[in-house]
């Protein structure tokens, strides 16, 4: 899933180009490659599928250029999770029926890779055996309020076979800090990672008894997927389709919902705040990509700047400051959520070119 | 006299385009412009001359279309301002002997036009009647350390018709705080604001008799000002020529120095807390010129940033934003004197190309 559209990271990520394709950690590989090769380690080419917006069809066949453009899934609009999933559920099952797949954000951080890749292939095996919804939850670390948790049944064990694996008693949206971190004491309670692993067949009766309105639209009828009429039907389909997340439309109603207890570094850098603590700090604690800037009592900043600026900065503490083509910002890391009231103004009063 | 390459307002002024070519007051003219349309108010186009580098000609030309090329006087190597002086006073008295003449820098900001041309007027009168070097002098509003101080004879007076007109005592470097407030407290001093007012045979006399071996060089020897071969013997006169300021050279020795004390509201614009407090500034004591600018929480801060990039700015107290083609600069003006260090570190390890 790389449809996302978040200006979260404004102006580093704008509409044109959102934090998937942004390579926001400077290690030289956008969210999107990352995740692409993180799964082409295990996977054959041939079974990687990228959902994006029809907008970001070009930056994507960029990005991977290895990529067969039937394997890019292009949304005409923008609907939320559960359409893409039906639309990735239906194509899927148009090439193979048996398929066991995996749903996953393409604009996450995961650290360990290495323990990423074995819950996901012991993923595979569950969702191969089980008609199930599996989901993997983040064992948590610290009381965030900016996840969903999973609360699982913590006497419920699958099998001995299957260590870790539970069922889901709970979906709780975003807690308060109270909340969160008695969600985080009880250790019945994991981060919702939103990555996804169950057999075509499980989701397909899924999305046929949940949101069988959705499904219908998604439907193969006339054998459409892989052919020269599957961008009409697909647009078709979108027109109709409202605009509805896999997590409310289904895994909060299944019954059929396990999640897999994993622990392998994982952020949705969804934060300026979890970008800084997820990235390399130099000794005062600054993030700083170009080699372009001098910092001058500069302490715990994150610099986005082009290379080919000379940014000079003196006596700053705990500040974003971000330049882009068209735009910079200068903004304590402690007032980041009200960069999205700034967007709102600057797309009021400027114009969408700077969005 | 244009031809200052100071870097003091970097990275808004650069070697390229030093302050007097900038519009460092955001009013719409650069401080070249500005002193040239000053001194047009009473004199005629033919009267006026610029001093200036031989890079800064065509800037020059561009910035004050009307003038004609003989008007500009190009000096091939940086010498300070006593050759300058040599140079302007025998190519004005090889076009007539018997001028009066003023000595000005194109890069100060005059608040009170009307009163300035006054004191100008006045003093030309006074310059013409007296084989003197008439300097003027600025009724100090508060103890700066800054600037050069003039003590004057407060018991001597010229004469009913030139009242504020003092024989000088002494010229003083800059002095400290302590210091600086004993001469503001005294009213015996004045800033010194580098204008100068003479006649071409004052000033003549004075160098031929102060810096003989200067005035030797610019000599109107087979009466080349004003002809093809000038520039090619302003390049041998500079390049034999020793740096030294006229303040040095001649106004700290000669006998016959006088000063008119002034009060038109006086700034050589020398620093960014002297330019923060000339500026126009908004409700919360920001000096912002560009319109594509959205602050929060801002307070007394300068930006100077392109109009064509929109800078959002949030939480910056007492802070320097200068942004240009190529340099970002965002640092406390507390710290304004740690800039031409930066400028030092920045010409050795990211080369010239910045500066």
């Amino acid at each position: 899933m790389a449809g996302g559209s978040g200006t979260r990271f404004w102006p580093l990520s704008k509409e044109t180009h959102p934090k998937q394709f942004i390579d926001i950690l400077g290690t030289g590989r956008t969210l999107l490659q990352q995740t692409f090769e993180r799964f082409r380690k295990i996977f054959p080419l041939e079974n990687i599928f990228i959902v994006t917006g029809l907008a970001y069809k070009q930056i994507t066949l960029d990005q991977l250029p290895e990529i067969p453009e039937n394997q890019v899934l292009l949304e005409p609009h923008r609907r939320n999770t559960a359409p893409c999933v039906a639309y990735a559920t239906h194509k899927i099952k148009s090439i193979c029926p048996d398929a066991n797949f995996i749903v996953s954000p393409a604009d996450h951080l995961i650290i360990n890779e290495l323990s990423f890749l074995e819950v996901i292939s012991k993923g595979l095996v569950f969702a191969a055996g089980h008609t199930a919804l599996l989901t993997i939850g983040i064992k948590p670390t610290s009381p965030q309020t900016g996840y969903g948790y999973i609360q699982i049944n913590t006497e419920d064990e699958i099998s001995s076979a299957f260590n870790g694996f539970k069922k889901v008693k709970t979906f709780t949206e975003k807690p308060d800090l109270e909340m969160a971190k008695i969600f985080l004491e009880s250790g019945e309670f994991f981060w919702n990672s939103g990555i996804f692993i169950w057999s075509a067949k499980a989701i397909s009766e899924a999305l046929e008894v949940n949101l069988p309105e959705v499904n219908t639209l998604f439907e193969n009828k006339n054998a459409v997927y892989n052919t020269v009429d599957e961008a009409a039907f697909i647009e078709n389909a979108y027109s109709d389709c409202r605009n509805i997340s896999i997590d409310y439309g289904i895994m909060e109603k299944a019954e059929n919902v396990y999640v897999v207890c994993a622990d392998f570094g994982w952020s949705d850098l969804g934060t300026w705040s979890s970008l800084y603590e997820h990235s390399t700090k130099d000794a005062n604690g600054n993030v700083i990509t170009s080699s372009n800037t001098l910092d001058y009592n500069l302490k715990n900043c994150i610099v986005k700047v082009p290379e080919d600026k000379l940014v000079v900065l003196n006596g700053l503490e705990n500040y974003i400051v971000v330049e882009t083509d068209n735009v910079l910002l200068v903004c304590p890391i402690s007032e980041e959520q009200e960069i999205k009231q700034i967007v709102n103004q600057v797309k009021m009063l400027k114009g969408g070119e700077y969005i």
